[in-house]
């Protein structure tokens, strides 16, 4: 049963992963990752007419994908925890509106996987919920005019800019899961070290991975080498690097088992995005494909998964103001530790 | 100890309201509520030099009282929900990022104050938090110039537009709290009709609050009659006759106990409001004022407090889709019944 550990950790009971699934776009189907996908949409708009539209339903098609593989219809699902990057999450409030599942809307940039399936553990592990589902999206062609220029316009990106991740990640939690256990989360807190730059978001949400990071080895006593795998979201190459310099301010050293979610989604040598992968689908797909599969058949035992958040808007940096941050983190454990 | 009682709704154990506060703007203080709120600014800027930044300090504000009330001090509180109109939700990031407190980001748009009163009481009654946090905001300027037109184009407004609130209130929750008990809570499922009228946001709304209202009483086997005051957050005058209608056509009868946050804030004969008042603030401003003062003073024993969000973006209003909507209910109870 749920239960504080420390200041800002919780301890889950027998709460496990039910079925997940992931659904990305063309360009994420060409990396490294292709293999893992339940479904890869060789049309970026999803037979839509607008982006945004396409991203709706690309939350359909990946819930619809998830609850198939748990063995789960709508019904039995008793709460939603969803949101995406677009103004006002429309990728999730369109997306998921004929499902006619209680909904819980959520913004927490990109840090949204991690903190779904926080709140997802916590519902189902106390019994607020016997079912629950976590998802995130997110869709490079509508983030692109949202947050920074059409595509028509044709902007030339700096090095340390990340592409947004077409694809989403759905989970459905249960206490009887016979997937990966969730044993912990850690929910973080905002951290602004005062960072600007729009096209270096790994820099400005390093800080919040390392708080949350932090909070966690001190709440529950465990180190970096009790984990197979350390995953941060999408802190791309500059981000991580500055994560693992934070850390080892703090003389805790992150191994060769840390890596980024948006390090791994793409081969950086020949798919042209710079420092990496970002955007909520980033991390969602990442989890749902990679990191599930291997824990499933055996390959991963511990896992920590850290989503990271980056929470201005287009709006608050024109005016001037740094960019806070947010990152959740998940211990999943496929229970043989 | 928090259980489900029926398909949509958690019963909860000793959790209550253990401080609480409200901050509104100059013409909310020009209103009948004024004497109940805890801060009534006469600058609309807040002494901020933008819209948005007036925002975030206007949460900053209202959570600082609410704590004070509370005699808690932002050490003490395991966990913040918090969310807001803003695009990226940047009224309640930048608000609350000096706080250090963990942070949970809602988006449920004018349902949010219902929202995160939910979440708050199920991490409390569950011992997942000690003490948690529950706020959220609007502000008329930021929200039109985002949502409609910039205040300076000067546009007319049909007769069922409403009003955006400028305020906010915060809610602390806990298990020792001598406040009004939070008894159950109801999640909503997201309902959409087909309205598209954005200057009729409360019929968009409508059928989710119904939906919500209808399954709460099938739920719990409690009706209409059992409630002091039964009140839905942002309906406005169309809106609330809509529910009235709705319900009736299921054979509940909602009396003179019911009434909505946006008839009650401004008075509509003098203050040009057109169908009342609207906005995340709207009903977490009344909330925080008139209907927590008069719990605690005896005068309401039993309420229903329902927030209405309208899920739509301006962009998906562009591209022609309908208005998805969601309300989430609260049953606040004096504990003499």
């Amino acid at each position: 049963m749920a239960q504080r550990i420390g200041r800002y950790t919780i301890g889950l009971g027998n709460t496990a992963v039910k079925g997940y699934a992931s659904v990305v776009g063309k360009k994420e189907g060409e990396g490294p990752l292709a293999a893992g996908f339940d479904y890869i949409s060789e049309d970026t708009a999803f037979g839509e007419k607008t982006w945004e539209k396409a991203e709706s339903r690309l939350q359909k098609d990946v819930l619809s994908r998830a609850l198939n593989k748990a063995g789960a219809t709508p019904d039995s699902i008793d709460i939603i925890f969803s949101g995406d990057l677009l103004n006002q999450c429309i990728g999730s409030s369109y997306g998921l509106r004929e499902f006619n599942i209680p909904f819980i809307g959520l913004y927490g940039a990109c840090s949204t996987m991690a903190e779904a399936l926080t709140l997802s553990a916590v519902f189902v592990d106390t019994g607020c919920a016997g079912m629950a589902a976590a998802l995130t999206s997110s869709h490079f062609c509508a983030a692109e005019r949202q947050f920074r220029f059409p595509l028509e316009y044709g902007g030339q990106r700096p090095p340390s800019a990340q592409w947004t991740v077409t694809g989403g990640g759905a989970v459905i939690v249960s206490r009887d899961g016979t997937g990966p256990l969730i044993k912990e989360v850690t929910i973080g807190r905002i951290a602004d070290l005062g960072v600007k730059d729009i096209n270096n978001m790994g820099a400005a949400m390093a800080p919040a991975a390392a708080e949350t990071l932090k909070d966690y080895f001190a709440d529950t006593g465990r180190k970096p080498d009790d984990f197979d795998l350390i995953t941060t979201g999408d802190l791309g190459s500059d981000g991580s690097e500055l994560l693992r310099e934070l850390m080892e301010r703090e003389n805790i050293k992150l191994g060769t088992n840390y890596t980024d979610c948006g390090l791994m989604i793409y081969d950086r040598e020949k798919q042209d995005v710079h420092a990496g992968g970002s955007g909520c689908g980033c991390s969602g797909s990442v989890l749902c494909s990679f990191i599930l599969n291997n824990m499933c058949q055996g390959k991963l035992g511990e896992v920590l998964f850290l989503s990271t958040g980056a929470l201005m808007s287009p709006m608050s940096v024109q005016q001037g103001e740094s960019i806070p941050s947010v990152a959740h983190l998940v211990h999943l454990s496929s229970g043989r530790k």
